[in-house]
């Protein structure tokens, strides 16, 4: 069974865990950049060079890449790329593979943060209280707040400021909207739907350190007070279209969860899943397969530290031109 | 050979240079941190941990770790630390170790950008114009400009401006300096003074990608047209008081390099100097035994490719509580 990761980028250790479900099954793994740097593409069984997503020649390259190496499965990584991925997922599988992607309107959804909020606060999922420019009445705004892309990522442009900051950043920020701050430890739960949209797994943790944006130090943490909130918000994006991994963020508030973001594709800090117990590639590559994949809700380990560092590739050679 | 490396965090690939330098002559390395996950620390021969920086126990901390290890020589990492060790150098030094660190008077110097630029242009260096509040006249400003911390490290609080946002940006920046944008591509230089404060070797890179401010691909380049002046640049440090370690950034413009930025220690992106023969753990080692260490300026390999990508560390018993 072969993979294509797309946007690989530095998502090595995701590679990794496919590489080693996909050797299983005598199959072999791509990884697809722009970038010949890009070290999941140094490190796969197969380079793919991908043009810029921007590039309207993107997706019959992919098309290419997916026929030349027989993919049964394509995996996108970065949520620039999921739309696209998700508006040609009909024809990039009549090549007969599967793209790991959701619906396209879940994911018009997701990718708007101010959206993403009010569909699930019609849902009844509380949310931070957000405004966008127009609907903001200034005597409304409580005093600590951030203001951040409503499609951002890796915490690009994000402002934590008070009321009085407000004018002067607004302008800074591309498409901004503002949003209340939330007390409480933020969470990321990585988890995972079938093809159906069923919950079969998450992993609940606490984030202890980002650096850009990106989890380096995180902990597993018990779901116990939060399974039925999680299961209520991974029930609302199954019925929604949402199929594999999914990467829910939280503030866990005196009064219980508030939902910050959902991104319907594989986390940065995943690996800490992986470690985890949740086999999310190995019980992908079971469901393409056919076999049943039951449901593992609540089994993984609690407490597992997870801490992150740079390790280094070399080459005198790149795989083609920057 | 003992070795101690303090607010060691993530840099790993340092701690195992030094490993290698210190296994070759029986020796162990012990890397301290306050944060009982820094990679670092969990990799280590041994932990140490330490007090926070700003603790008034923190040089009788690391002076007990020294004396227990009977440490031959202590790296400091991070700028905050450095005229901390350097004020400090004589005390921690008469237990028997040497503290790689310049003259305070030095490190002080460099911790001011905006004095480090005065003192490197009256030695007829060239810098990036720069000015700090009070000395501000708007009509001289040039309209592509940055503003950020004087004593800032790791991009943070840096904002890439017109003129015109100035006014807006300004209050946002904790010890702000104004600098004038130049044109040209960015290099980092890693180098080495020995003790006596001469130039050994020197890598030059250009840094092709950074995330939150960390070089993560880079590529080794010539050096033949810049030599004198890293020369002249080294020549300075060294008269200055300058020892060990030295990371130098510049512009390179049609009219020759603009020094932008001089940290007195190692750079995050060594590792690339390391892999193009610059041994420097080792030869620092072999400074310390007595061996000569000859200058080898120029020698290492030119277009080698850096590209860095996380890897996972995890436990269920961290060393001490976070």
């Amino acid at each position: 069974m072969n993979v294509l990761i797309t946007c690989a980028g530095r998502r090595t250790s995701l590679l990794s865990e496919f590489v080693k479900a996909a050797r299983r099954r005598e199959g072999i793994v791509a990884a697809a950049d722009t970038d010949a740097l890009a070290p999941a593409v140094m490190l796969a069984d197969t380079a793919v060079r991908m043009p810029p997503l921007r590039d309207s020649s993107y997706i019959s390259v992919l098309e290419g890449a997916i026929r030349d190496m027989h993919a049964d499965l394509v995996v996108p990584t970065i949520d620039t790329e999921l739309l696209l991925l998700a508006t040609y997922k009909e024809r990039l599988e009549r090549n007969g593979c599967t793209v790991l992607v959701s619906a396209s309107n879940l994911v018009e959804i997701l990718r708007d943060k101010f959206v993403m909020a009010s569909v699930f606060s019609r849902h009844g999922i509380r949310v931070p209280a957000c405004w966008v420019p127009g609907s903001i009445n200034a005597s409304d705004l409580p005093d600590a707040l951030f203001v951040k892309p409503r499609d951002g990522s890796a915490s690009k442009h994000v402002y934590r400021l008070r009321r009085s900051q407000l004018d002067a950043v607004l302008p800074m920020v591309p498409s901004p909207m503002v949003q209340e701050e939330i007390q409480g430890p933020e969470i990321t739960v990585d988890g995972l739907l079938d093809m159906a949209g069923r919950c079969v797994h998450y992993v609940p943790r606490r984030r202890v350190k980002t650096l850009a944006g990106e989890s380096v130090q995180s902990v597993t943490i018990d779901d116990s007070d939060i399974r039925e909130w999680l299961l209520a918000v991974f029930g609302i994006l199954g019925s929604m279209g949402g199929i594999g991994p999914m990467t829910v963020q939280a503030f866990l508030t005196d009064d219980g969860p508030v939902l910050s973001e959902i991104n319907p594709r594989f986390g940065g800090g995943v690996p800490l899943a992986f470690a985890a117990g949740g086999h999310y590639p190995e019980w992908i590559l079971q469901m393409l397969g056919g076999e049943h994949v039951e449901s593992r809700i609540g089994e993984y380990t609690k407490g597992l530290w997870m801490t992150r560092h740079h390790i280094e590739v070399f080459t005198e050679r790149p795989l083609w031109d920057q």
